[in-house]
């Protein structure tokens, strides 16, 4: 009896509205050969991210699009049953677009090996995508100086906290804004970060005005909405906005731009101020990847970089897993393990 | 019996709305002497640009507040008639804060003598702040690049058709967007654009698709509102927007934010595309005037560049040339000869 796949497929396009369990289908196939060039990974740990909705979707920009019916994409960690990839044996452990389902054949480009010295499911986040964009996001986009004012929307999330941390490393004050008392307690008293607004019962606005009197010199948002446009009307002179995400804007349909919230107002400050508010695609930097991951790895060794994981079980409960992210539900890197 | 000074003052705040008539007071007054360091003109000429407005608003950030009964501001071009500045004598013609009014006193490192081999009313537009605000905003934030498609709105303002000029003269394809076919088939058939767009007639989102089909390289915003939600919707990857000003804004009050239009919800597409939106300060730009001026000279000079003027004639009617500007009333840079 051949070993059967077992795999979520893209069932409808959550276009314009929240994801909903039928968006979804559960499938099983065959385990496939890998062929010259490829390797056949068993999935250990999924991990999420906000940019999977998008890639239900289609968005224009993409560069895949999805099909109905397709494996759902998203980034895993596993470990090679059989390899036709010179360079990648049987037992390491990589990193890819495995997709939604327990055994992937993927081509042994598309793979990273995850260092024998971190953990596993670290190549999902702090050590992978999220570590990196938060990585070159604030230092190459933000460009941190010591004594410079960040703040962080978002400032829990994955990728947020990491950035709050290389704040403090480059010598800033860090003020983070998170949704509710434990996460901004977390960032205040385990990851150093110099203050924390939450969201959901500060009014942002005026707490920026007493916490950053003298302006933000970067403004890293992952939020978009109200948040962005609070954090532009406190803009200190030749300040650094970096756009990275938008979590209030993933439910609205991108191919009506009548339904889709309005843009930050307060945008015209760049004109007083010289600042700038700029967004950043993570493959241009890929050939300063391997520097980032060496200097991450090191952090995190050191105990500067902290990270925390909200791990669910079972490949059954991957849409879940994905839907708590545009709520806010996770506290720490969404992960499933296998 | 001593000469008589006349003036408008500053009689109302017009914020939240358009101007009128009863914002401004006409005034009789002395003539004053200058003092050490000091000079007194007479002035030949006032400039007009939408920031007088803010300056009557006293909007945050701006460093000298006005009050309701001061002279109303204004930049102008004039002749020193006494001269207690050791630099500047009797008989030169000088640019700077003049205010809405026949005689001023001013400090003598306040004003700039204008080049004897330049018209002086030049000095106002093409070779003054208009044409190093277009000079500065494009060369050091649009970054331009020969074959870079260059969309400018506002483009047949003072400022607009001079950075279109600059981008022909860089060898980029410059598209203007204005309104009505006469500017439009002046920035084709005399300043040399490649095309226009009137925004008045053609759907600015088609055309631009149209016109730029791989994208635009740098967007030159004067506008604001849905014409640069448009361009930011057409963005190549590592587009430049340069937020210089903002015409669909300056009638809204910036103490109420809910009164003020929403921003641009297509600014997240900086995300996509790596682009930046950048402000900037032209004072910043100071130590490099003398260069930009010299340039803007000899491109003028050369017939390179050229520039449109629309005069009113006699002091009294400054309110009009002022209000005329937010309604697109003008055709070339506004200006007012006493």
């Amino acid at each position: 009896m051949t070993q059967k796949n077992r795999q979520w497929l893209i069932a409808a396009r959550p276009l314009g509205r929240e994801l909903q369990d039928s968006d979804f289908e559960f499938h099983e196939a065959d385990v496939n050969d890998p062929s010259d060039g490829e390797v056949l990974v068993k999935t250990s740990y999924l991990g999420f991210d906000p940019a999977l909705k998008s890639w239900m979707e289609n968005i224009a920009g993409y560069v895949n699009p999805t099909e109905i019916g397709d494996v759902m994409r998203g980034t895993g960690v596993g470990t090679i049953l059989k390899s036709k990839v010179h360079e990648l044996g049987e037992g390491d452990v990589v990193c890819g677009p495995l997709g939604w389902q327990e055994f992937s054949v993927v081509r042994g480009e598309d793979v990273e090996k995850v260092p024998l010295d971190a953990p596993a499911s670290a190549a999902l986040g702090v050590l992978g995508t999220t570590g990196r964009t938060a990585y070159f996001g604030l230092l190459h986009i933000g460009k941190p100086k010591p004594g410079d004012v960040l703040v962080i929307s978002g400032a829990a999330g994955a990728t947020g906290s990491v950035v709050g941390q290389i704040g403090k490393i480059c010598g800033c004050t860090v003020i983070g804004i998170a949704g509710g008392p434990e996460k901004c307690a977390w960032l205040v008293d385990d990851l150093g970060f110099d203050a924390a607004i939450d969201y959901k019962s500060d009014k942002v606005r005026k707490q920026l005005r007493e916490l950053a009197p003298n302006g933000v010199d970067i403004f890293f948002d992952n939020v978009g909405g109200e948040v962005l446009n609070d954090g532009l009307g406190r803009l200190a002179q030749n300040a650094r906005v970096v756009i990275c995400g938008g979590i209030s804007r993933y439910n609205y349909d991108p191919r009506d731009p009548e339904q889709m919230p309005p843009g930050p107002r307060n945008y015209f400050n760049v004109v007083h101020t010289g600042a700038t508010i700029q967004g950043f695609l993570l493959p241009n930097f890929r050939n300063q990847f391997a520097v980032a991951d060496a200097r991450l790895l090191k952090w995190v060794q050191k105990g500067d970089l902290q990270y925390k994981e909200d791990i669910l079980e079972g490949l059954e409960n991957a849409p879940q897993a994905l839907m708590r992210i545009y709520k806010g539900g996770n506290f720490g890197k969404q992960l499933l393990r296998l």
